[in-house]
């Protein structure tokens, strides 16, 4: 049976299942959402009113046995950027639509009854809506567990928690992972958007799976094994991932520099011992839990861990550097367990941990907050919680909590905060920061590969020369990339082996019975970021909105003294095609 | 001795005293200040940042003894809208910049040594620069107190509030009028970019007066006596404003279904009574008051007054119609004893009390607030004084807040308050309300006059036939009657009265010894336009922000049942020349 596009309209509860448009075949993932966003949305509207949509859609290999094939992308309008948001997830939800047959789950509108929130079940025949005052003001965990009382425990679970309920902009959703433990749509808000649409949690039934069809099965095996391999083969991503988790990168980009301390006055940081990849897989190791995990099921990399406390409880897992970047070097917070209480705590009540650790480190600009204290900022995190009127400036998120206090120092693109990665010191990156239409984010064209692992050759991070056309090349195929429900950890192994990316192709080619090339594959992302920056124009963000903070090109950066020295023209011209 | 260009660094606390350029020449107040903005200010500069620049400049005609022509112009990159701003004022600043032959003073960067706020104190020869710790965390009358203990008592003084200190999008520039109080350069957190440069007041010599030299004196005064009567002869600025001041408007409004009640849910106010010109009028006679009042020397039509206590003690002067409107009938708050408090404590703290008043009314819908609690308003107000959590909400402004809080129905345009015209109600004002670069204004193209006033003939204000041509010509005549230093209540007689025009020209033509003609006058008013959207454009405000909140396109306003209609095409013909 083919996939069908499921349409939910709030206003009235009602919900349609609709057959595939014929342009939109070939779309999944980041490409579908994108488009369904452009195509349908007036850029105009206000994020949370009721002409913004959410759109769900697992990647175009979701599904399949395709290795590392296991996220799901989310689209709408973000309350956070003012335009148009992607982000994609691991957890089970990506193969569970695909499995039933959903290539997207539309969602229009606002309940005309807004006194209470609801829960949609999704079924391969109908979508079900229920009144859950019962479930308000809950967070994460206990909404799961009220699902998995209901449904099987093989349920796809997406939610929100009560900073979402109260729409706040740092506000994620939530989505159960195979131990059923969370996995975030982390960046832009949107479960502010979920929460406008009164929805606070979706499931989607997983008792009746079908098999996906794949056209070509013995081609798809062939390239499948190729893909993984090359994969396994990587020494980033068949070795440091899953050895020390995303958090190897601490050492490394404090070597280089490029590791922002204290709200990015320095590119080093007199915490990294504390907070690195090989303190945590040592902590790890002594506590009994386990250095190597998957966020999804089909994933050969397993960069996730599960944490455990000093006495060997399970305290959190899905535990990435970003996070601890933001409250270790950032924030200042030298003890990784109450880094990792705070992970566990933004994991229930569904904030993102990004944006969060981002604008905690600005609060101590703001005075909120003293560099360093783990227990203030544990606090803070439960005043988001509670909606206080400092839980609510702290869940506006970095570039709000800016406005309110007066600050300069802001480190934020398009209203979203910049992680982990210096642009002054990996002068790559930086121009994926400026010029993505999604704000500042660090997995739109991943330069540190580049400019700091040395992965598709090496273009120098302090030096201007060949960022604007790795930044471009990378947004490219990125855009691809989250359209095929692939992890972005592929990437390294598409840049480093001539064989990943034909065989990812093959795969898709495998199953759908068509023949993309390598060429349609920049052509495809192109069309996808087109989309995106015409919405973005749209919105009101133009040219002006793709710079960094203006503070970066008068403040030199310690150790290596850089600033932000792009011209606008130099900007302009990477996603001018 | 001719007027010169008075230009502070304040990084390392220098001046130079410059001839005026050419092509400023024929210059005066926003003309000027949006001039100089356009030239020297990088649009994309933090408005915060070192790059920003103030710019005060009186009008062409100020120190004149034409009427009415005491307005001050200050000119920056708007913390609160992000785009540029003029905000102009009464009080004695603007006589007495142009009697000292101060064409405009430019103020740029912010001191190396940040460590305490600075008083710049002008005058012919030189600035001087003090640090004041002493004044840090005063108001404002203790600060004016300061400067007229030191002082001769005719001194000008623009100074800040804590808010000011602190950044705070609501603060505003408060500026000492004739009588030893306070009128503000109210909009758009100009008092944030003077904190922004740690300058706590700045003081003018009026001293050593010199006369301005006026190059047909005789031409100069024919004039005057024209233009003058034609004011004195107008209904609405020789009757309804000595009368009742500037909140005569409540009543009116209120019957033509355009007063913007209960967060704009009703054009209709159920407080009309309480808070309109007429009870005002009463209370003041009855205490001993005084109904006509002049916000600077020269002024003939007298719209401010003294509000006294009940025990007939001066409580407040310079209290306007849309503050009255926000605290009244859009926060709900009927005493008017009360806002007149309010109103006095924001002279004191220096905020702008349309933005805050209009902050205070979303507060409502954010459940800070109860509607038409004014005790726990004012606590609100003294909140943002102190820069507690609650108060940087407030004091953020209503866009802010709006999104901290997530909601939908937030009147703002490029972020700065809808203040007191109903744009679905009285459609031309919300045409200028979109379109203006200024964010939403009244004053920048007050079509009120001719949709309500049926000033300059009559366009019905519920339709939409008209309103496009009416704006535009407005918002280009205003940007004229801005530079001259005219208040803007002469446009009444300029719509009516077809020798006032002339006259103002004759008199600008007298002074300089020029032959500006009506043409000429409209050839400006587009060239400072042009200026203004072309410096927004590069600071990231396109058309899709000449939008009014997506909300009143669907949501019909009672009693007449209107909503907002115009096309995007037709709000982007406006100033499109």
């Amino acid at each position: 049976m083919a996939d069908k596009i499921y349409r939910v309209n709030m206003k009235d509860l009602s919900y349609k299942i609709e057959e595939v448009p014929e342009e939109w075949m070939g779309l999944g993932g980041r490409g579908l959402t994108s488009t369904i966003i452009y195509e349908e949305v007036d850029p105009e509207c206000h994020p949370l009113g009721p002409n913004n949509k959410m759109v769900f859609a697992p990647g175009l290999l979701s599904g399949t046995p395709a290795a590392n094939s296991g996220r799901n992308s989310l689209g709408a309008k973000s309350p956070l950027t003012g335009g148009i948001k992607e982000s994609n997830v691991g957890g089970t939800s990506a193969q569970i639509f695909a499995k039933l047959g959903v290539k997207a789950l539309i969602i229009e509108g606002i309940p005309e009854d807004d006194s209470t929130f609801y829960h949609l079940h999704v079924t391969r025949e109908k979508v079900e809506f229920e009144k859950v005052p019962e479930l308000v003001g809950k967070n994460n965990f206990e909404v799961l567990d009220t699902m998995l009382e209901k449904y099987d425990k093989k349920v796809a679970v997406m939610t929100i928690g009560r900073p979402g309920e109260m729409r706040m902009p740092i506000a994620n959703v939530s989505v159960k992972d195979p131990e059923g433990k969370f996995r975030s749509h982390g960046r832009g808000g949107l479960g502010a958007v979920m929460g406008s649409k009164k929805i606070k949690v979706i499931t989607v039934d997983a008792e009746k799976y079908k098999e996906t069809i794949i056209a070509d099965s013995e081609k798809f095996k062939a390239a499948n094994k190729v893909f993984a391999k090359s994969l396994l083969d990587h020494p980033v991503s068949g070795q440091a991932l899953p050895a020390f988790g995303t958090d190897v990168l601490v050492n490394i980009l404090n070597e280089a520099g490029g590791l922002p301390s204290r709200n990015f006055r320095s590119g080093n940081s007199e915490n990294a011992e504390y907070i690195s990849g090989e303190t945590m897989a040592e902590t790890i190791k002594s506590r009994n839990g386990k250095t190597t995990h998957g966020c999804h099921a089909g994933c050969i990399i397993q960069c996730s861990q599960v944490y455990n406390d000093k006495e060997g409880n399970y305290l959190t897992s899905g535990f990435e550097y970003e996070t601890i970047w933001a409250l270790g070097a950032h924030t200042g917070i030298k003890d990784l367990d109450m880094i990792a209480k705070m992970d566990a705590l933004m994991d229930d009540i569904g904030i993102d941990s990004i944006e969060t650790g981002i604008t905690l480190g600005v609060a101590v600009d703001a005075g909120i907050l003293e560099y360093g204290d783990g227990e203030r900022a544990y606090e803070l995190i439960k005043e988001v919680n509670n909606g206080t009127p400092i839980g609510r400036i702290i869940g506006g998120g970095t570039g709000n909590l800016g406005k309110l206090y007066g600050l300069t120092r802001v480190p934020v693109v398009k209203n979203q905060g910049i992680p982990a990665y210096e642009p002054r010191a990996v002068k790559g990156q930086g121009v994926s920061y400026a010029t993505t239409p999604m704000g500042a984010d660090h997995t739109t064209g991943y330069a540190v590969a580049t400019n700091i692992l040395r992965v598709g050759g090496y273009i120098d991070p302090l030096k201007k020369d060949g960022q604007l056309e790795l930044s471009r090349n990378l947004q490219i195929s990125t855009a691809f990339i989250d359209s095929t429900g692939m992890c972005i950890f592929v990437a390294f192994s598409v840049l480093d082996n001539p064989d990943t990316m034909p065989a990812l192709v093959d795969m898709i080619n495998a199953r759908f019975d068509i023949n993309l090339t390598g060429e349609d594959v920049m052509e495809f992302g192109k069309t996808i970021l087109k989309r995106e920056i015409e919405f973005n124009r749209k919105a009101g963000l133009n040219s002006a909105h793709d710079r960094l903070p203006e503070f970066m090109k008068y403040e030199p950066l310690p150790p290596h003294n850089v600033v932000w020295d792009f011209t606008n023209e130099e900007l302009d011209s990477v996603l001018d095609f």
